[in-house]
């Protein structure tokens, strides 16, 4: 492999010839192979880097500190890159130490090294254009990166909230679909009171649709940035207004309501946000485990189950048992949640990690967030579009429950009383009949007047209406 | 013992004779005894409930479905339990099975037998006034229960936040009174540039004061409940009106804004409110422990760590080594911290295995919320008084380390250039010298210079405003 | 109160005139209210910490560096405290800063009361017998508090073992008691192939049963305990032999195979051996969740759900439905194993924080072990007494299951092919009609083959040796 | 792209026309997309599920279930792939639905396809040598799944153990390289008492260490293997001896010490081993975590931290702050470590999870082993490599922290007693002076046995023998 060689505070080392990036990126990928994952995995990250530099650039430019030609090329090779460009060349590992350092260092220096191009110069040529003194001027790491984190995630928050959306919508028309199916609820697995089926999903989907808001709400929390903060919140080295004409130039850019933290000091160190923003992903993640478990548990069968629903087949079920389908979704969801709860750990300790000014665990946090956002995203559609959309109501099983439920006498308790009830509860049980059958050969109830009780329109609406 | 003998489904078994409670609160005390904690261990959650009960006594009574004497009775029972009457008559294990049956009943049980001596009947005489019939009227645990912990946890929040509020306002006066003390900032425990012990502790105090609002947030959410959703949500056996009814006086008692959730279904089974408010105090826990560590880092010594800041003695400690004195206050809150982040794991898992109409693991969500709430009051109290008031600035050694440091240079960088500072920077790391020696040897800078450049005011201000 | 006054490092403090303890405590009380559960909670650990103590006085009086008189009386007074006597006098809170230092000072200054009456002096008279010159002689809160934990799980984990050999022994005899009940068995919710009942509660008990041995292996990890080691684990300020000769005492005196650990500096800080035994706990706590979860499984219904096995009733499940009866016990295990594995989050948590020669944060550990193993004993007892016992098989809905399967059409593979047994489960499954009835309507088999192809003892053993 | 036809229960579907993969494997491929981790990012694990196939094979060869023209080409196959050809049609994702029956038909398939083409035939003519029929014979999902992963997570453990030897081995040489330099020891981060910093490097080598054996033993547990009770553990549809036949296949071919579960139905769905296993990962995260917490602290500086050590520089610190050099490798070791707890939590609700007869969850259990696994091996080696091997000791911070430090008045406690040297210790707190100072003022020792008992010789054993 031809190289070319590169300078820095520990000396030379050899980059690749046609790398876009430089020495301290070579430097990061020799130090750390953890995940496997680039940073590049995630494209709305590299996307908020190249904004959060162009940010700085024009910042810069106004301020005086950066020499335009340098700003203008510095700003087209971050829009290249917004644009989907090089986005190969971001190749540090997401695990890494250095609180973020050599990802923003992978950053401006495929910045660099496109804008040199554009300037006419070669690869490497930084005494025309510096990815430190240039590109990250008026920066830290400190602030770069938590910026452009801060980006990165309402980014991918998007995708995330219309799968959601698309998956509340499903939710709601299959909750429409089952609205005449009545069947008997269920509380701590145990027959309860009868409710429809449509009532079931479109508990699913309210339950599910709150989350919008809530990711919504923690998203605006992600709003206040601490750029030019740069190394502990100070502002050191940085020139006067830069602080608050780089933030409305990321704003503008990036088209988020971006404002100053109030503390930089404060804001340098705290994961608070990004832990808010964790906790609600787990809390959707907790909900959809909790919907897929009942879908799975709805959907057992189809002879010796609940059988109340039919998940569409999406895979032979078995190598040994024929005729076998499984609930192969909802199962992968199920792990997807796990995985997503148990990132809210790492995001959780890692937040507790920080130390004095900095969190240095931050990495970790990131990749956490955006793996899980991604995840959910996927498991999101994968549930609506290979699920949801096809279940169909067992409605004969739905009624045949119905029918022997002893649960429905629940709803004769205001006629036959508590005591009696009991009873009938409890010879029910024991003998095998059927509510009906015994209120009727005991003569408690006329059997216009039972029917007229144990309609689905009598026992699901409150027992005062229905009189 | 003399005892009494109460019946129900399961038959008959001996009360206490004197006991308020009665016959479900027994059995439920013959099965549960896992933690030791009852009910009672958290007034708020006795007077949650007894306000539910209040609340339905009286819509009930509106609604013609209860006699006004009974109602009275109730009602006044209710009011004395509120005023903390009778707090050790709920005796059940906070972890039951039965989703909070155990609770439901011993409230109701209590609240029945202190009405019955009200209107001159013995404790038992149930066929004066029932446990199930009079006080649990128009009522569920599915959506009694859930409704008084909703109540339960936000006067609970009461308390914690105040806490929160004064242990913030003691972080700002340190921050005040610690406001001229020039010290060096670190990030990744490397020596970066000067700040105040001001801004550090201004910066704790913003940190922590975010969750005052996060809190209050969380707790508006529970201001949606499912009273009148009865077994399922689906609200069978309520009167008309009820419901509304029900809600809208226990907001007038309790002086919560409480309003009916949307969907009645989906609230008996939805945990997220609390997983999200578990969520806010992980997150909180998060931040104290992460301020504990710093404490107990900037505190490290006394002669050989960093020395910084000066807790308080509030004990010996060590039986072998004579003076020496730990900082066993923040210890205490890091461990707080840790459990609370262990609690809402267990908030987490109990939600995530609710299955169909409701989630019989509440109990447990409760229970650590609670508790959780309890020793973050604690904890906050503790390190306010007991630690953060009298902590005591090492301005020497502040001093010391800021002239030390060769993190000061970057003060420079914009004088003599990143080259020449790095290269001073790396003499004074290997000789031991101080920047300002080295600069002063190389006639880099003109001593007034040099002094103004590092001066306090202006390495803390931005670069550009200190010219 | 009366009180008398006592004195350390940091001056006077009144302590309760008939305290059995001493300042140090009295400080300990003041500064920490986290749990409100205290030392005496646990008399496994109060017992370990006087053995400790008269394993040392032994050791010290041998060695000559304590009196014969005074060790004669602390040792005395260790007895007593083994034996049970002032229990109520270990009141420090187990959250407590200091890395136990309270904890080992209520020891001692306990244990030095109680030996002074014993040589006729009042309490507080340490001028003739001290906690610290004395009682801790040779010792260091970081020696003396890990080894009585050691000592303290060790001890706890007897009574937990047995409680899980019972509940595994009653396991073994319902799989007895089940073993000609042939039923379906699932996998991911859907009907798989035939087995017993009898099989299914035996796996449960090889499941549990397991966790003897492990539990047993962990605690042989805990055998290595750190006395001698001191204040860092250099064993400064100890007599030459004091560290083999204490060990060998307390291994004498606790009955348990102790040892000195090989690297004392390293067991010093060490907590992993409490992080394995935490992590075995938590293993068990899986495996009686996901037990218990089967539980409710199986006995879901009574009407719409699997019915397979019937719970006994422990409370009546419902205020608001006649004779429903829940799965309280069950639901109550489930809660438990949640907490306890919440709680070994709060122990890796707080081992993680250990810093250079110590873990400040083990009396987080010490708290979780200790509060794990005692729930899990309990829900132990609870479970095997209140529910498995009385558990009974619902052989009917066995059967039924069974003779309507499809799944059983897997027996018939290696006669009628995959083919034919794939056309067949779908038909079955539209037609809603047995497999029986379809291969016996296409002459796939005979009816004798097939009625020996479906027996039990056929389906219920490996194919070949069915022919 | 061209494709072939395949067909299976659900109908026909398009795959790739060169793809060695099927029909099942394709519909997994649409189904799954949640980590984009696919099966072949761990080898361990292709070739675990190889061999497990190819143990089959010779199993129903020798019984006359599968021809042995048949049985030949599949171990021919499974040999190829063990030797690591077509790991990349291995491509399912790691997160799936199904319990790993995708799992199972990518490599039923892939073999399937390789042996064709051994025999003569094309891609997908699976009359003539069938992955269900043939491949998968007398196993189920249920059995070879489960086996192959006890396989692949003891292959993944050499060279885990390997990394954790040499890492091991490092510190002990580093051990041994500063055990002259005596240094103060820290508790609580409060100055204690003399050690060495060979010391403190042996006992992170003796800490790690005992983790190997740790591993070996819950390696051991991963022996017992399920395989030939095929569904659900009742060995339906194998033949008679094939069981017994097929482990000890296995075992010679994988060169393990397998054995088959005294009881396969509990086997099937117990994930007790994983759990452990991930259990002792999950400590030696801990573990690893905390020494590199304290290399960091120790290393703290360069001039307003510890010091006592210096981390070899690895890349440039800050691109804000010249010459700054930050302990990236072990902040990134440290992130891994918290991901490795993380990984823990999601096996463990996975393993809660499991219903019935199966674990449906266990895909997510292999993908968090394996990944723990090989991300706790690169950060042994990283952390081994990029900084153990080149930490330098800053031998005059640890004298002048000796020398400076009032907790060496511990030495003097036996000579000058407990009071004096509080005392002393008290003015030298206060004053700034040393104790030596301050002893020699007073003349409570002359300076000869001062020096004596400050001597490293002396303070660093116990005291008797230093006399």
């Amino acid at each position: 492999m031809n190289t070319r060689l590169e300078h820095d505070l520990l000396g030379d080392l050899a980059v690749p010839e046609d790398a876009w990036y430089g020495i301290q990126t070579q430097r990061a990928l020799d130090n750390f192979a953890i995940t496997g994952v680039p940073i590049s995995h995630f494209p709305d990250f590299v996307r908020a880097l190249a904004m959060v530099k162009k940010a700085a650039a024009l910042a810069n430019r106004d301020l005086g500190v950066l020499a335009p030609h340098k700003a203008q090329a510095i700003v087209e090779a971050c829009d290249d890159i917004v644009a989907g460009q090089l986005h190969d060349q971001f190749v540090v590992d997401l695990i890494q130490g250095g609180a973020g350092t050599s990802t923003n260092m992978n950053a401006n220096e495929v910045i660099a090294n496109l804008a040199l191009t554009k300037l006419g110069y070669g690869l490497g040529a930084y005494q025309h254009l510096h990815p430190n003194d240039d590109v990250n001027r008026s920066q830290s790491t400190n602030d770069a990166y938590p910026t452009a984190v801060c980006l990165a995630v309402q980014f991918a928050a998007t995708p995330l909230e219309r799968a959601i959306i698309r998956l509340k919508e499903r939710l709601e028309a299959k909750g429409r679909e089952f609205t005449d199916v009545v069947k008997m609820g269920r509380t701590q697995l145990q027959d309860a009171v009868p409710m429809t089926l449509g009532q079931e999903f479109e508990a699913f989907a309210v339950n599910l649709g709150e989350d919008i808001d809530r990711l919504h709400e923690a998203s605006l929390l992600l709003c206040e940035v601490n750029l030019g903060g740069t190394a502990i919140g100070t502002g050191i080295n940085t020139p006067p207004r830069y602080q608050s004409l780089a933030v409305s130039y990321l704003a503008e850019i990036s088209g988020k309501p971006l404002v100053s933290a109030s503390n930089l000091v404060e804001a340098s160190s705290d994961m608070g946000a990004f832990v808010l923003f964790s906790g609600i992903l787990k809390r959707f993640a907790v909900k959809l485990g909790k919907m897929c478990n009942d879908l799975r548990l709805l959907s057992s069968g189809p002879r010796t189950g609940l059988g109340e629903i039919m998940l569409p087949a999406r895979q032979p079920g078995s190598s040994i048992m024929p005729g076998k389908v499984n609930p192969v979704i909802p199962e992968a969801v199920n792990q997807t949640a796990y995985q997503v709860i148990a990132s809210d750990l790492a995001v959780t300790m890692a937040a507790e990690a920080g130390q004095l000014q900095l969190n240095a665990m931050e990495p970790l946090i990131v990749y956490n967030l955006l793996n899980s956002m991604k995840m959910l995203e996927s498991a999101c559609t994968m549930l609506d579009e290979r699920c949801i959309k096809d279940i169909r109501a067992n409605v004969e099983q739905c009624a045949r429950h119905l029918d022997n439920s002893i649960g429905i006498i629940t709803a004769l308790v205001p006629r036959i009383g508590y005591a009696n009830a009991t009873r009938i509860a409890s010879q029910a049980l024991n003998s095998g009949a059927t509510v009906r059958e015994l209120v009727l050969a005991e003569a408690l109830l006329q059997p216009e007047e039972l029917d007229r009780l144990l309609s689905p329109r009598s026992m699901l609406a409150p027992v005062g209406e229905s009189v």
